[in-house]
């Protein structure tokens, strides 16, 4: 028995399958170990491997940057070989890439960002990048193009006009949704928030910054937002609310889920190894809170996540499975927690399905509304002093009992 | 001298006057110091003694919630006493009521909100109570409602159906924006976000969060935001970027100054006695950010902070007046900072206001840019490495220097 | 079936009783409910009923400030009769009062602080305050005197010679020590940190600043650490860690238990309904973190947590109940996790218990040490890349799982 | 006029000169700028320019780790050829190195720590390697040993045992101790803790903790403590607070100076870039926080910074500057700010100095103190409700005039 059999026990249910449609970035299980206070402790992972591996494992899509694939600067020659050796896997292991993204990152031309830099001639290149990688998308067939715009920033006050770099930023967005457009193509954009790190700030901090930046671009309708379990927690935010807003606003294009142990540098765990109790109602969330009850959401369950760096070869593949079976063991509680009586039970006495009656009465005015004694001049604001408890602790610790399977 | 004279000494041009637009929460100077922990350590402040005090420190505003004039569920004759001694004193003393807020928040009745409580009797309670305190508003000449949702949000995932509850949230403001209309009244609404306390997530916990709903309203040009400083970083998000992205969306329609010292509760300290270089950045911002480099923001400087439970009544007044003067010293110090040449050479070589170029050319499409080599084929990415520095320590070295009156 | 009947059902081993240890602050369960923006939601309760509830729910003690029992500057008749009407309660139900604590913050003498006021009466009048007090502990029976500082701190670094105020702590327990050495008591004292709330900046913010004062006093073996859950969570710090190093160092006199969601204000919820991963790693290093696997702690479990305001009396005793419900179910999954042989094979795997092996062989000197060249000369630091893979990922999805009732 | 001549420009009494103490780590301005999501955006920096360089700005010492010097592994020769390069460099310039430290965390080997590695093998490793670089720090001639056990940490509760973490910690510092006293050496011991990053939890993650582990020591008087700006601040403490501590224990050995923004990843700004209002208070307290007002510290004012990786060489060195004139600006500050009568005044008020009083009188035992009524009988608690203001605000607002030089 291996650790990774012994760390990952296979049962009904839990085994995961391409219909889950769980996707990994290229980057994650790829990633060598290199942080701020260390070298490598990894050599590079082949993409092939990676393909392999995460088949077997019972993914079914695959992402990446550009720069994953083929190294900055590479010959067309080189870039080309490297594309053919991804399709080539992927169509022997029956993997799709679902979403791709690009690096504006790494490399020092975009020291001070890509599209919202400070120097023209670097933001026109970052352009120039970003419209040879929509091809590559389209080539691949991903339905996504995520933007991470982790440079996009600053550390100095002074040194970042905000309303420019935001006016550059849509001048960027615009452009790209007209070439996408006009290739006829169905690719969306998402945009992925984060509020620091690697700049001191980063523009579009949190899911709500990016719900309203979308709101001011010329073609609003092809950009959602790709929210990250541990972006928002690293500002202090609730995941969950910031997916529910994204859903309200029907923009949740694309989810990555990953673990944080509350506001510190992006630690990208394992999905549900950081907070585990917001981790399940997300789950909850995602498979049942669409109309009825149904799910909320049916793209990718992407993970975005970091194997630690403590791990050799056997400790990244024992991760990548645990980022799936903590999904289908969270699913699994989720479930029965939507199931059990005591749970409706409680839910009622909470009155938690009341708040999706509207305040008013249908055809009602505020006309009607002052006209109506019962809603103020009558009603008894004393009871709720000592009395109309609303329940929430008794249906919190019931949630908690399904999350641990006590119940 | 009395202690008040020593820490707040007066000289040229940093006298506050009606013209730079001070104003102060009645429930500012007036918060007695109920603390979680600790009970009142002052007596109640009177409405007509916290208008005299603020007109001979130099402000033009006072604001107010209903409650903070009249306690909850006083009689109209009570309600009435009250706003005619307002009235009179504002009156004598010539300070204007630039803005009304509403109390949703103190009561039981209001203990899992009011706009998106799961319970409706209160969300009708709650839109009666708000539409009667906009004729207050009206009648009080305020150009600005504000709406702080302290207590709409949860402890508990499970219990708050997040969607549902912006959905409420989103017909409130509709009946209310719609009753506005009618009225005929130009006042315009601002919401002031918050990410927690008293709610353990409070819903539109950022600048980015309130901007996002509001474009999915009936009437999004009726209601923008009023951030506060402490309110962003507590959720240790860059105020200056929040403000500029409010400026950008055309939606800084009121802001509360106050200072906070990191990720921890509400301190609401005096402005600027939190993080200290922020402030400096941002009252550059308002008062050189717009077009041509003048003033981007025109309202009321309002300040919504607590003198220090530790302060007696002197210190209460020793503090709106340190609001003030901070205000006024960080105002020249941002004025001479934009008049150094020093500065300005330092700007341009961190090619600040380069980023208000363009991207593209006058014209130039995405077809034009992809047949510009100079724009990618030819562009010299490897002279960022080693080069190309953007001197953004330098400039905030000269920035801190300014701030400190050290050139 | 009641809500709290639907909530906490009972089964094998879930069942609090007495030889558990199970202690509540009056303070908790007695919290009517005001927060910085709410008056209180819920009526006083009264110290009888108290009593009663929680023997009915299986608790074996109650805890107390002075303050919570009988009013500040209560006549000594008051004091008297509400002492006995304690004690008799305590004597029909069968509770034990393990620890009492005194109150330096409620009242607005206590607004610098009790023992570091800047102001000397003050502290005079704080110490004989707690003298008054430790004679309320003796009388009953309390083996645990605690101390919260909540108000000793600052907001403003220039108002508070730091120096100074440890001295003024140090003479305080200095003295305190002395009294009870006198009165031939065996109180022993536990110093509670907390970083921040109600003051800006607290001293002694963490277990650790706590431990190193305590060596400082005269009499540090009659001085230990109360650490609680959330106050370390609120500076971002692992409570485990906290917990563990107070262990390390004998001084583990007493414990807090509640829960928190991240780096915010003082949330107190239930034992469990915050950090729920480090709550089981918690239960699991209390239970069998002693030598050979036994417990390493054996002192009262003290929930010192607030029932939500949104909560009637139903919610109150429900969310009492939950605390010890959640203390009873981490115990479960903590020794399944401890007997699972997987877990065993995982944890031996990942070199646990070999830390516990000295670096140095039995009677091994430097000089041993630097002659030994299996140590440095020919140990292979390459094989740690790629290679010798910690396995920690696959150890903790292993301890999730068990906390999910999964394996 | 150079971009650095702008940005730092020279006046009386604010140009660095070694009787300053200002010294500055060689991976400092040596940093090339790789982070988490970037690579190098400048080429390595020779340490003979490095000492060059610091020589010319008017610092008085270099720091250094092990590796900065020459890479893991080197031969003898090459070991000894760097080394000789240094002292050849610091001989022509007249700087010395006060501090060396050692690097027990870029390596794969110490992946999951030095002294506290799960594996024993690496134990040994460390120790050997420590005992080294001891040797060099003798031969260097420093004065303090700085240890920063940036890998000594976990990610996962259940795979470090926390309480045999720190009794091999103590081992290892009790094994270098001995042999630091048998070389008749002078050398001492300071620890720098870091709550964060690059594990996910450290041990000994602040001032507190290290100075309480201190107290576990065999030769607890030969360690002390480094404490860095941002490592405090990371965890939202006041550094102000925590540098007293150490203070008041003995323990300050040593300090790290620089610019942190807030609980996120470590940013290592320029000192005064980050909390400049608590960086004042800082040097306020390092300068006139000794008996009589006379300075507190009197080691090396040592720079733990990182130039922006936005920056050039050019940027570099004009951030190097920036550190030594932020601190000379700031002791010019502070020593304004104590001189001021206006600031004694307000002092006085604030009874800040009052604290330095004995709580009892000379002689006086709690006996005494119970017996007097003037204590508690008689003391008026009334009085503190609406007087007896303390005055901070207005205090804080003359710190913060003088940190702007407003007075």
């Amino acid at each position: 028995m291996t650790v990774l059999e012994a760390g990952v026990p296979t049962s009904e249910g839990l085994m995961p399958s391409p219909s889950d449609k769980f996707s990994f970035g290229l980057w994650t299980v790829g990633w060598p170990g290199v942080d701020p206070f260390g070298v490598a402790t990894r050599p590079a992972l082949d993409v092939v491997e990676a393909v392999e591996r995460l088949a077997a494992l019972g993914a079914y899509g695959l992402t990446l940057h550009d720069d994953d694939l083929f190294a900055f600067g590479s010959s067309d020659a080189e870039r080309r070989r490297m594309i053919d050796r991804l399709t080539a896997a992927l169509s022997a292991c029956g993997l799709v890439v679902p979403m791709v993204t690009t690096n504006l990152f790494t490399q020092p031309v975009f020291k001070d960002g890509g599209f919202t830099s400070n120097d023209r001639g670097v933001r026109r290149f970052a352009l120039r990048k970003v419209l040879r990688n929509i091809d590559l998308a389209t080539e691949l067939g991903a339905h996504t193009f995520v933007m991470w715009g982790g440079r996009e920033g600053s550390e100095y006050d002074c040194a970042k006009d905000v309303q420019a770099a935001l006016a550059r930023y849509r001048e960027a967005l615009d452009m790209l949704c007209q070439y996408v457009i006009d290739q006829g193509s169905e690719l969306r954009f998402a945009i992925e928030p984060k509020p620091n790190e690697p700049r001191g700030d980063i523009l579009l901090p949190t899911v709500g910054h990016a719900l309203a930046f979308i709101e001011t671009l010329a073609h609003p309708e092809m950009v959602g937002v790709n929210p990250e379990t541990g972006h928002e927690q690293m500002a202090g935010l609730n995941f969950v609310h910031g997916i529910a807003q994204a859903l309200y606003s029907g923009k949740l294009f694309h989810i990555d889920l990953n673990g944080q142990r509350g506001i510190k540098f992006d630690q990208d765990l394992v999905f549900g190894h950081g907070d585990l109790a917001n981790a399940f109602a997300l789950v909850d969330l995602l498979e049942h809170g669409g109309p009825g009850g149904g799910p909320a959401y049916d793209g990718p369950r992407h993970f975005d996540y970091k194997p630690s760096r403590t791990e050799d070869a056997d400790g990244v593949w024992a991760s990548a499975a645990a980022n799936m079976r903590m999904y289908l063991l969270l699913r699994q509680r989720a479930a029965a927690f939507r199931a059990d009586p005591a749970v409706q039970a409680a839910m009622a006495a909470a009155k938690v399905s009341e708040l999706r009656e509207p305040t008013l009465a249908a055809g009602e005015t505020y006309a009607d509304l002052l006209a109506d004694p019962s809603a103020y001049e009558q009603f008894d604001t004393g009871a709720y002093f000592g009395g109309k408890g609303c329940g929430f602790v008794a249906l919190n610790q019931l949630a908690i009992e399904h999350l641990m399977g006590a119940r």
